[in-house]
């Protein structure tokens, strides 16, 4: 285990997700807060010997003018999570780390995401690379001031619309061909895919939290290998969508058939107003539908909606109602409802990806990382969805790591 | 596959279970119904040559005057199950098993099954022995009447009291002892065992889908190790329990932390009526609250509460409230509500259980068949509570048999 | 109480409703069931001597060619409701009014009801007023040949898309004219209009338990007070409304400040199909969306879904999120879920207004019965949508009534 | 309106109720809160011209050594309930309040009570006639030291058992000198009633929010009319319940036939570690049993269940399944799930029945006020149930002051 610092820097740093992560790290760091919650505290991970989360030093892009501070206190506020405690006890830190955090772009993010940017808060670029390359400074500039090993980078900005593949995405002279077109109107590079571009150019290892494109392209993809940067995602899997994954396997080993699975899904936070747009919400509603078919492997009938309600502001909540056929024709009936703090659920999940994203590296594994699938939606590289048995898979690996490493790296 | 025809003799033939089990395999052999629900009719089980549902034979022990036809029709006016079609298809046959039941004992039975047992359906015996052999006697008709080469025998009569395991349990000589003792009053040895010595001193493979003590005596799994019958128990997982057993694990794996979990339970059977008693209620409230904190590895506050409402009939409804924290102390809540029909949830598994411990037999295995572990709410033979490292374990089970028998037996 | 027969003239016969009003009198003239869930069977009613279900005759307009005893048929095996006893005790009755149906128009009517038209079961007109025309006959035909004293009319039929208020349902010479119209083409006077249009010209008290315009028109309010008809409606308050015109009263009472109310509807039954289009979903979403700030006196967020999900067929599931500010600005959150037979609620209510109506016309009401607001999502002629406040208004009425005729009519 | 200050004495005046009332009167007093949730701020109580809440002062007694603000801070950090900003605001004027607390007595207060009470903060007393005597003292001298017209009496304390009706409690001679007995060993005059004595022997209004005995014995019922002092309670209704009487008449105005309703109710606040003591459960579950079958005149199975579950705090959650037949014996289902905060419910209750009770002592009122039936779980002085069947009696209640009065007092 180093003892150097490591860097965390965030796409969206200052929302609700990344806003928890950092308050969370700086927690852990001042001992706080226990590592609930955390996946890799379990014991399985011991051997792994990961960095320790007071090693992290936290940076990110950002649109809005809002900073760690603030959106905590926000969130106290109005969700009526973090302890005082806490929020007193990491003040300086997250004062300290508020000054790593650099105006982002917004090229392509779609239009509720443009709704949300602030004047001030978001740098222009006039092309993609242009964009990809002050990127790339600010990263730069952040690995010298704090005199870090290595940064891991994770997108955890607000969901972008859906874009289709396309010829510049599989074709690497395309690629950049289109990076240098003008950023006014449509583009099929949106932001996520241009942080995307500098983390991999830089060799940051790249965790995509979010549905949008990210690194999601053939060409990213070669190139990560190429410059041995591993990658995982996407959409991180925290609440509705992980029970689906966990129950839909116990319908398929007890053979009962789904008829329907109807899940509503109402919340508040600013991802919600992102969400509230249809065009945005086409990109989430793909990654939760997906995966009850892919694991029973037929086609129930389903049914997700997400709705913004504004009262319940971080707290997801989520009314799935299944309907399914039992012996002799019966029909019977599971319904569950998710009451989670959506950021806390999430923000634990970015820790561990980096943990977990920032050993791959050390290993030297690069190109996606399929066996991290338990922490996706739409887990990159592997098409299994059941929460059980991406968590064999997970657990094999770190056996077999183990086992080459003796008592770790 | 053997051609030839196998008996399945269940204690408790004519209850909810029993008869739909039986009016399931009658189903099954006229091809009125599907195998939804069936385990053993999932892909994996292919290559192991389970003998067909239309090879049963049905009988059984009964203390009540009601029969297959007359209870199926309750069941289809009072809980709205079994479509016209499976009850008019299947008359014959079931009136035909209708033959093969026997009173059977209500030694050491509880209260509130004494209460139910009728009139003239009741064999009474002056000793556990002499039950015992009258047990075995209708065993012996029932194989020469239909020319069986093999009997199954399932427990699936209503839950007695919890009885501690005394030194007659453990010891041959004072268990023989103990069965010679007068059946009046208070007894160590309840039916549900006397009918396990039966079936085992007949060399029959055994089954408990109960929380009754049956075969769960050193004494009793000794002399089927040496008789060659394997055993399998007990209590059947089929709802509630079975849903904590595949959530308990999704908050372990996640490393969240359970505060409490609380289920109640609402159904109006028969059954109910008999768990109504406290003295009754007792095991089954057992074999339910052990599981979580047999997965999770602590014990959070747990409630299992299991209500006898009487216009549910056969629809057992369960609200569990699950309380848990995750990251910085955050309090989050998952709910469910299980409305499912007891006596269909547990019929299929029944009939995997008789083709499972055939194939057990089969092949040569004798006392407790710890790889059935993913049926029971207690599994003998293992501590795993978590449904699916169960599941891997009878995954991996069948894949060394269908390894060791190439293309089956 | 007369001892003379009376037509009750359905539009939409055959549906789900339609059957079940159908059968249920039926059921109730042959004594196969109780007056559970008739509201006019509670005491309150008994002095006014209201016309008993045995002496109804049944019949209707209907598009498709299924008849009652089909339908009913198809949801007992469907949808598990009706009792072999009752079906089978009702036939003969059922075929005798099934020689009542005539094939009805959907000029108007949607897409979605179009395309549930049978061939063969549908009749054309070339202008609204020829369907206005044959309507009249069919009704006249009816009344002569089973020598009725009295024919109610209730529209029972799936939901058309709204239409706006237009000139030609303000003018009587411009409503006349339009009658006049080519009916192919999109028209502002619905199949709904038209046969309202009939039934009040020829006098017969009519109810519309849809959100369909029906009579819903200056011309024709106007036209029913001038031919002495009693006109109620509309949208019949059967399930999640009637939920929230009781629960929004408790929440107003004690002054708790509702923040958010959202409702989601899943069911799979014909109306189901018709909801589905848009088009029509939009004049179902308006009656059910208005009641709760109709009810606080301001606007809190609310959010109204229906969604079609076919294997819940009658089966109306809603799951209802209350979220409201108590003491202290402290959030609480009720939630419900309502699981009821869509057609079993709706069908007792028809009958009960077709006797209440009838009563109404004996008296010498006509045009809007406002005091019938408590079984309307839309309560035409009142504001009032407060269940306990309508009933208030109800039990006054009847006592108004009940004193002044002394012991009834 | 008097601009002199009143008291309000409550007994338990610590304890979560109590302390939620306190600073909830001293947000309203700073305008730190709305009256949100004030049943007492509605428009329809305007005429009657109420104390303000900022002409509170508080005082009453206490068995435990914590304070306003020590039981203020930990519900705060434990429920998540009062923000910083009420905290700060009022943290002066409840310091001011706390010195007008004294130690109460705990005879016949049960033995969960008994467990709860600290060395110090209790009195002890040789017979209940000292304690009724100190009680007059301490109140006489909160009456001096903040020169308080009037002082309004309040039982907000842990439920005590049940206690049937004796001889003692209908006699004034017998009760007399029962008072006069040793208050060491059982006793059929409890605390609540001793604290009763003393309000009412001060001729200070009085309400017992809670279902121990208090003034509800014929006893004080005639000594309260003859001192001209208003009683009501009993056992404040807050969550659950409340939901009951909302709910049941829905049910009987619609004529459906209840089957069964099942409640289960689960917290973790003190109340909850006192109700878990079985002798003290059974007078909670007594009021809370009977309102159903009060309201729709039949008795359906009922089960209430109140469980201790530590996680929730004060955070009272409710699942009530109601099954109900509808036509045609169609069995449906309502469930509801209630999450309250507990105190939270009851606070303003507390206020709102302050302000009424002193209006009513005001207007000369003595003996039983039914007219508040809404506020309670267990009316006294009426049969109703139906909680707008009592609204209603309330709102004829104000009508008729209101009219007497013209514009007020």
């Amino acid at each position: 285990m180093s003892s150097k610092k490591t860097g965390l820097w965030m796409i969206g740093a200052c929302g609700g997700v990344g806003t928890t992560a950092t308050l969370g790290l700086a927690a852990l760091a001042r001992g706080l807060t226990s590592g609930t919650s955390l996946v890799t505290e379990l014991d399985l991970f011991a051997p792994l010997g990961l960095i320790e989360p007071g090693q992290f030093v936290v940076g990110g892009h950002e649109i809005r003018a809002s900073r760690f501070r603030q959106t905590a206190q926000e969130m106290h506020e109005r969700a009526g999570v973090f302890s005082r405690n806490v929020l007193v006890g990491t003040d300086d830190l997250l004062a300290s780390w508020e000054e790593n955090i650099r105006p982002g772009t917004v090229i392509g993010s779609g239009p509720a995401i443009e709704r949300l940017a602030e004047t001030g808060a978001v740098r222009t670029a006039a092309t993609g690379r242009e964009a990809v390359e002050f990127i790339k400074a600010d990263l730069l500039e952040f690995k010298k001031k704090h005199d870090l090993d290595e940064i891991v980078f994770i997108h955890v900005a607000s969901t972008e619309p859906p874009i289709p593949l396309e010829a510049e995405h599989e074709d690497d002279a395309k690629f950049a061909k289109a990076l240098e077109k003008s950023a006014v109107g449509p583009t099929t590079i949106p932001s996520s895919t241009l942080y995307a571009t500098a983390a991999i150019e830089l060799g940051c290892p790249y965790v995509n939290f979010t549905p949008s494109l990210g690194a999601s392209i053939p060409v990213l993809e070669r190139l990560a290998k190429a410059k041995g940067v591993p990658l995982a995602g996407k959409d991180g899997k925290t609440g509705e969508t992980l029970m689906k994954t966990v129950l839909a396997p116990m319908f398929s080993r007890r053979n009962w058939k789904i008829l329907s699975w109807v899940g509503h899904n109402i919340f508040g936070n600013r991802d919600g107003v992102v969400l509230d747009d249809p065009r945005h919400k086409a990109s989430k509603v793909g990654t939760k539908d997906q995966v009850v078919s892919g694991i029973v492997g037929y086609k129930p009938q389903t049914l997700v909606s997400i709705e913004y309600i504004q009262s319940l502001d971080d707290w997801k909540t989520a009314w799935d109602h299944i309907h399914f056929e039992g012996f002799l024709g019966t029909k019977m009936i599971l319904q569950f409802i998710w009451q989670g703090c959506d950021s806390l659920l999430a923000a634990p999940l970015v820790i561990d990806l980096a943990r977990l994203i920032l050993d791959a590296k050390g290993r030297g594994q690069s190109g996606i990382q399929s066996q991290f699938a338990s922490f996706f939606k739409h887990p990159e590289g592997s098409k299994e969805h059941d929460f059980f048995r991406q968590w064999n898979i997970l657990e094999e690996h770190v056996a077999e790591l183990t086992a080459q490493s003796g008592a770790g790296k």
